[in-house]
């Protein structure tokens, strides 16, 4: 067992080591029966100190998500106009995989702890909301113009979350076996192929204001092809144009 | 203000009664002040008659969730194979709806108080979290087969609760003004339309084994033409084999 660190270490070292404490101690004893005290007792510091880094204990399991937050805001607010929307909001999930793939361990044991414990279950509710609610702001501004914008956003973005938590927990059951950012492109590909803007639902109004927009174009295809292939023939035909 | 009831009535009524005096109390005096034995006194009962029905205090806010999530499973459940599986989620998730509309004023004011008290926010997204899960196991199974069976179950079950909840929160922010079931059908359309089997992504095998399944369809359309309306063209005569 590791002996408590008596000299006082520059903050983003404390702030780590409460949280290796608290994991020691929530793996040891179990997440209830460990106390912030006991985790300070372990870290060598104080009660004060704990609470300058955490508002309270669910959120020293849960340590990188305000800040993943932050970093998915930015990189929202970062878009250009011709970016597609469905593209970045699948790019900005993709950060929060990255959060986790870049501690296997810890994301492991935290997922472990997340299924034994109803008040961390429910926190991550919160947290999920929080990254769905960004995701779909963002949504909602890039089509404030479409009919249906709002509806689209807030479906598109729980349709990403849903996908990004679906690779997420595949991997985390694992174990953390795999490459979480293959997974997490597979998913988010299938979303990015059903909610992208030219894919499948109807547009606000016409789009086709390219020259040469109404030309005939001609499909012929069998019954038995699957319609998503006839869907991308005919969208390589009208990007040729 | 009501003078509490003397007698002991039958239970559902003492059901009642307790909703009725607690959301009394939770708009006179707001939620956190208002304590289970606060209600209990209003309603004329024990406070271990409030616990026959309620967990907890915050249970008497959601008083029909429970009943509801047995009802969607039991709906769920009673399922043919031959039912589209996103038509019957699409028609489960209604069951809510119509949970919440047959109460306007009440759900209206639940509404408010959830958005004042962040324990009732937490405690509904969980909740909502349930009834995701329940949509998703049915999906889930009924999709064991395909390929990418479990993803497309997660996201479609997660797309019809966004739409659920668009237009729930929609209905719910006007103070309860229209027809929430009218507005809930419109956006579970739009899931509808894109998640349901022959609309939009590969299905896993090759599904055309209709007799005729080879005739050759010819499309002919302009390039302006937006792509939901060729893929309806092409699924009507694909239809009418």
């Amino acid at each position: 067992m590791a002996a408590t660190n008596p000299r006082t270490p520059p903050k983003p070292v404390m702030r780590d080591s409460l949280i290796a404490a608290a994991f020691r101690l929530f793996l040891e004893r179990g997440y209830e029966q460990t106390t912030v005290d006991d985790i300070v007792t372990l870290a060598g510091v104080g009660r004060r100190s704990f609470f300058r880094y955490f508002p309270s204990k669910e959120d020293v399991v849960f340590p990188d998500h305000e800040q993943c937050l932050d970093d998915m805001t930015r990189f929202l607010a970062a878009s250009a106009d011709t970016d597609d929307p469905v593209v970045r909001v699948c790019d900005a999930a993709r950060l929060v995989m990255r959060m986790y793939a870049e501690n296997p361990t810890f994301s492991v044991q935290r997922y472990r702890l997340t299924r034994e414990v109803a008040g961390l279950r429910t926190y991550e509710l919160s947290v999920v909301w929080r990254y769905e609610k960004t995701l779909g702001d963002y949504l909602r501004t890039r089509w404030a113009d479409r009919k249906d914008g709002t509806l689209r956003a807030n479906v598109a973005a729980a349709a990403v979350v849903a996908a990004h938590n679906h690779a997420l927990r595949h991997w985390l059951r694992s174990g953390g076996e795999g490459d979480p950012l293959e997974e997490v492109d597979r998913a988010l590909e299938f979303v990015r192929g059903t909610w992208s803007p030219d894919a499948a639902a109807p547009p606000a109004g016409p789009d086709a204001s390219a020259e040469g927009a109404d030309d005939v174009v001609v499909v012929i295809t069998k019954r038995s092809t699957p319609m998503w292939r006839v869907v991308r023939e005919v969208e390589s035909s009208l990007g040729e144009g």
